[in-house]
């Protein structure tokens, strides 16, 4: 006999455009399920959680279900709570108060943790519970899953902007001489890398990227560009938020700090990575250029999403209620690559202790030696993932003889 | 008889995501003019026009000039030379050279200024020539149109942006307070307005919008932002990169100067508007939020294009060639709007004079008393145009229960 009682969903951390379609998924087969009575959602996460501020999504319009798969961002509200030992005693009270017996959470590292203990203390306490994660970051950094949903759809984004930025900057080089575009990534490169999946011959975008997995050093910087510019009369450059000088200085440190004069990180901090970049060419070259600082629009573009991407997130919301009734617990799910040509994979399973709290960065191969481009085999991994790219074409070089 | 000859074309200024459907349409019907010979296509603007750097456009392969209508920038290549006297001996000296009678660019104020000139130059001089300028600009600035080409798909940019911004900033209020959403318009602030078209409801971002127009008090836009926080949880503000305080200082000076330590604008200035307007509102609340700096994305990002604003623009060039074939010289094609709903425009002309130089600011009736917002005549205007916007859902607000 399984165990029978309510489920519980939560989504936790930052956003991305398809982690309502995880939610829809897990909705939807939790409402089937035999096992599961009432589903229930957590507003803000863990924190609305302790505060009893659960949805009834049972009774959510069926049209509302239908939608989310069509919406970005956290339907539910999210939290950046950090769970502490504190918390459990009245974690379990509302578990039992509301005979939640399937716990289930969507988010990154911090909340696979959650999810972790969570299930870890009830098993202490003797509460059953079945307890599944279900991955998401735009970031890419779980291990245990060949990638996170949300990340190709993140990917794609960058890919789109740094290719279209490219059309804009190679058709303006008489006037502007380069572009920094800055992404997210603050431990892992994998959203600068991506941007270069759109990327078909040598002088297309970008030329350059810079991953926190290396260290950034300014002078083979400005050598690399100057050379680029040189070359291609133009240089499209892809920074990480997180890179650092050799000395462990966060890149966007030079110029944002505190009232307290102390270096700032967080989104004003991150922010200035691409200023700093920005100036540092523009002072050594004397010319023109812009910089593009999206911050959070890749993790929210439902409308550039890949349908791979929406699609593994319904599935992979799906498999952790299955998982969940045939009587698993303590594992996210995760999506295993199957095939890269025809591009195809399934959902698998980890174990949260596998996965909780480290952050993945990229392969050291993916990156060159000179830490200035992604290689060959970055590409293989990625362009799969990253689908759906527009074809733009060039005037061929006919010109009328003078 | 109609005058025979070759023709010209050339883009200028910054690129839209449209502009090479209106090259694609001079093309097209150059093509099929009995009138016109060879079409040309000047490299990088009236620069490459006077270095003799000219596309034969006629021996493109087809694809390649099918393809145009899919791909954003300016394909033949844009500068922003100021046309001086002097340069018109070298001009005439081209147009003789390569027997060009039809004159066409595409671009915004200076470069109707430019087709105006060279046109009157002509015409002072008794050298027969056809001078029609395409409208083009992502700022909507341009007088004697309705609308410019390029505007409408750049506004979906924006509107699409702080919709899905808004979403995660909703989803994330627990976290952050606000999101600071700048864009391009240094002195009209058509593209600021329509971020509001995705608009449904009150709580719906954006809260705050801040045109050129009007001057910035940063008392009353601290007082306003914390009115929003308080009643919504976060507010969404969208500024124009061109807004000044009441003293003329540009809101991008405070942060940015130069190494001579004069206020700097282009790119790095203009970039820091939203960087200065999320410090004040750091510093007001003590509350985390963030920024987006998009610069020129909206200007390529032709998978966000408005289809209306593809096909305009391809109408635009079409009509061109349409009107100097027929003996006219000396205008701009314009778009007129015939009816809102269903939205339906045609193709007009203006003369250049009426049209060159000047930027059109929008109407004072666009914005509210406050200056913090657009009004419903200002939607009317917009919503037209910006079109295919997404639906998203919000969950209910029905909870369990405690």
């Amino acid at each position: 006999m399984s165990l029978k009682g309510n489920a519980i969903i939560g989504q936790s951390g930052g956003p991305t455009s398809v982690i309502n379609s995880s939610l829809a998924g897990v909705i939807d087969a939790a409402i089937k399920s035999d096992s599961i009575d009432n589903v229930y959602g957590m507003n803000y996460g863990i924190e609305g959680f302790m505060n009893e501020w659960l949805y009834d999504l049972t009774a959510q319009p069926k049209e509302i279900l239908e939608g989310l798969r069509e919406t970005p961002s956290s339907a539910l509200g999210s939290s950046r709570l950090k769970l502490q030992d504190e918390h459990f005693p009245k974690i379990m009270e509302v578990l039992k108060k509301y005979d939640i017996r399937y716990f289930f959470l969507i988010g990154g590292n911090d909340t696979m943790d959650t999810v972790h203990r969570v299930e870890a203390y009830c098993k202490e306490v003797g509460y059953e519970l079945k307890g599944i994660g279900i991955p998401k970051t735009v970031d890419n950094d779980l291990y245990g899953t060949d990638h996170t949903p949300g990340f190709a759809s993140a990917a794609r984004f960058n890919a789109l902007s740094v290719m279209q930025g490219g059309q804009l900057a190679r058709d303006m080089k008489k006037v502007d001489k380069f572009v920094v575009f800055q992404t997210i990534g603050r431990d892992a490169g994998w959203l600068a890398a991506a941007a270069a999946c759109g990327k078909k011959k040598e002088d297309d975008a970008p030329h350059l990227i810079y991953c926190p997995e290396r260290k950034f050093n300014a002078k083979e910087f400005v050598e690399d560009a100057k050379a680029c510019i040189e070359k291609y009369g133009w240089v499209s450059v892809v920074v990480s938020e997180g890179i650092c000088y050799e000395d462990g200085t966060p890149v966007s440190a030079a110029v944002t700090k505190d009232k307290f004069n102390n270096t700032e990180f967080g989104a004003m901090g991150g922010a200035s990575v691409a200023l700093n970049v920005h100036k540092i060419l523009r002072e050594a070259t004397g010319e023109r250029g812009e910089f593009q600082i999206i911050e959070s629009l890749n993790m929210s573009a439902h409308d550039r999403a890949t349908k791979s991407d929406l699609q593994e997130a319904f599935d992979c919301g799906v498999e952790a209620v299955r998982l969940a009734e045939s009587g698993e617990t303590g594992f996210m799910v995760t999506i295993e690559r199957v095939s890269n040509s025809p591009y195809q994979a399934k959902v698998g399973k980890t174990p949260l202790s596998n996965v909780a709290v480290r952050a993945k960065s990229m392969p050291d191969d993916f990156i060159n030696e000179r830490g200035n481009f992604v290689t060959e085999k970055a590409l293989e991994y990625l362009k799969p993932l990253v689908t759906d790219l527009p074809n733009y074409v060039e005037l061929q070089p006919i010109f009328v003889k003078k």
